[in-house]
Order: C-alpha cells, then sequence, then structure tokens
C-alpha cells in the first residue's frame, strides 16, 4: 500500500527548509500504523520509544489515579503525539495515549530520529522548533490551571480548541478542564444563560 | 571588568560537543549584568527580548492575580531564565521574573540567538536540548498539578529541589504548590510528626 504523506511533508515545509535528501531520508524511516478507538499507542509504565505524526483521528493523553481516569491532553490530525517525556529520557511513561476515533500515524522511531539529528542540521532547527512550540503549549497549559478559574479555562478551551466540543465526549473534557462533569454542564448552562439574557 | 564565563562554558559543554568557533561567537555577544534583590529581569505586560544563565543568586516567576503574586517557577545559579512563552513568539509575557538574591546573569538577545542558530550547526542542537529539557520540567510541573495532592507535591519538590526551602521564603514556596502558607505549615508539621512518631 502507498502511505500519503502529503500532509506530513506539508507540515514540515511551513515549519522549515526541508531539503530532498533530508525528507527522502525520513521518509525510509517512517512505519504507518492504524488504530482503532480505544486502542493504545503506548501505556503508562512503559518506555515511549515512538514519536508519531496524525494523520487521520484524535487521541487522548490520561493517567490512572485511584482508578479513575484523569484526562491530561487531545491530539488531532496533522499534530503529533507522544509521550514526551518518556521519550526524551527513555524512561517508563506516566501516561497512557489511545485513540478516541478511528486513526492513522506516521511514526518515527527513537533511534531514527535521533539519526535524523545526526546527519541533517536542518532536522535539528525542526526538532527545536517542535520543542519550543512544546514549551508554549504547556507553559498556557500549566499557566491555565495555576491562574485561571475553571470557568475562564472553559471559555479559552472554547476559544482556542473549539474542536474538542465537536470530537470530545463531555466527561473526558470536564476531566481535561480539572473539574467534574456535573460542574462543566453548570458552567455551560450559566454562560448560555448570560448570553441569551 | 573581566566578565566570569566559566560555569555557563562548562554547562554548555556539558551538553554540547561545542567548538571553539561557536564559543567566540557566542562570548562576544554575552552582556553581564548585575541584579539587587526585587529587581526585576522581564515584567508583565512587556515583550521578552532575553534569554539569561545566571552565573549568581536567584530568580522568582510570578504572576499577579487579583493583586496577589502568584509564584509559578524558580531559578538558581547554573540554570536559565526567561518568560519563555514570550520570548519564543515575541509577544507580551504574563509573568513577571524577580531577583530574590543578589545575582548575576549572562545575557543573550533574541536577535543574537537567532544569530547563533543560523551559523553554527552545534548551536541548534543546543536549543533543541534546551527547549526539551523545559518540556520535561513543564510536562512534570504540569501532572504534579494535575495529578498529585498538595503533600505529594511538597514531598516531591523536598525531593527534588531541597534548594528551595534553604534559599526560598517559605511564602513564595506555598503559592507555587499552589496551597495557602497555613496548609504548608500545617503539612511539614504533619510529615514531622509521622516522622518521629
Amino acid at each position: 500500500m502507498q502511505i500519503d504523506l502529503t500532509s506530513l511533508h506539508a507540515f514540515m515545509l511551513q515549519m522549515i527548509n526541508l531539503n530532498d535528501g533530508a525528507w527522502n531520508d525520513m521518509q525510509q524511516r517512517l512505519i504507518h500504523r492504524n488504530y482503532k478507538k480505544r486502542e493504545s499507542f503506548v501505556d503508562e509504565g512503559k518506555v515511549c520509544r515512538e514519536i508519531a505524526f496524525v494523520t487521520k483521528g484524535a487521541f487522548r493523553f490520561y493517567k490512572m489515579i485511584d482508578g479513575v481516569e484523569v484526562t491530561t491532553y487531545f491530539s488531532f490530525e496533522n499534530n503529533w503525539i507522544s509521550a514526551y517525556t518518556s521519550f526524551l529520557q527513555q524512561l517508563p511513561s506516566y501516561i497512557t495515549i489511545e485513540a478516541i476515533e478511528e486513526s492513522e500515524i506516521l511514526i518515527l522511531q527513537y533511534e531514527d530520529l535521533q539519526y535524523m539529528y545526526q546527519h541533517h542540521k536542518i532536522f535539528e532547527r525542526f526538532g527545536r522548533l517542535i520543542a519550543e512550540y512544546l514549551v508554549t503549549c504547556l507553559d498556557e497549559r500549566l499557566h491555565s490551571l495555576l491562574l485561571k478559574t475553571p470557568e475562564e479555562r472553559y471559555l479559552k478551551t472554547l476559544h482556542d480548541n473549539s474542536i474538542y466540543f465537536e470530537r470530545v465526549p463531555q466527561h473526558y473534557i470536564a476531566s481535561y478542564l480539572g473539574i467534574a462533569p456535573e460542574s462543566l454542564s453548570r458552567i455551560r448552562k450559566r454562560i448560555m444563560h448570560k448570553a441569551i439574557s
């Protein structure tokens, strides 16, 4: 089967001055994999040895706390997934990442990524830009949790990531916002009420 | 005055295979600056145009919320400071960074850092590794806030960053842990009591 690399290629061209040599070298190392709903990309406690570009579908990051799944992040098509801390340090992951839709991803394994860094300067830049992007995402999320009220967090998520409310079950979003599902319903009703009154 | 670059040079050599060309180029761009206690490196609302290596002293990152300073991070000698999201995106900072001791730093300005990335492949690697390090720090902090109890957060901070308890006023640590100063005192007493009973 021919793997469709169009969206990944476009994503990379948008970020860096990707030359044919680097792209060809990368293409040869990519692994294509399909996921069914609830199938996991990485499990808590295992070392994450892969980073992947989502070409179709959606994934949820979560951790089990006292038998409850606490959702920490979502990732959709045209974005990356990995248990980053586990992947970067090659230590056991403290999260699970699983598909919440039928999904397709393109995988680069740890050693292959290191090979790309060694052999292509432009890939060092790509790695830096991706890591910097993650820094801004994590920083924003951290500040939102530390400094915003649940209602402010809800409104910001609605503004920045309205896709969540179209494709993610509401109890996962509540968990992601750090509130009970009932609280999320209450907040939504209150805001709706404000908007129409 | 001769600037002492020993600790920064050692830090970089430990991370990358730093060549003389890159180091000489960097040296020429470094700016040395002293800070008095409570003097700020960057103010909330201003664009952060600098990243700096702390050679002496300590800094606190905080944000004003309803007239209260909420502490989000600390940085000591042999570590870096910057309002990273503001610096990376060149947008206004939502935090203030200020010295909590007499401090000394070595500064690289935004344009100079971009120059270093353009001209030295090894600097792209350095930038990637620093960004990746920040990802793991932020990720850990995020998970700690989302998934741990205040007592677990206190114990982890005590274990990983005992230096905080030696050099940072207790009300800043309480704020950093997301709890009231009285709660921190209670937790400390409870743990002390457990340890000796």
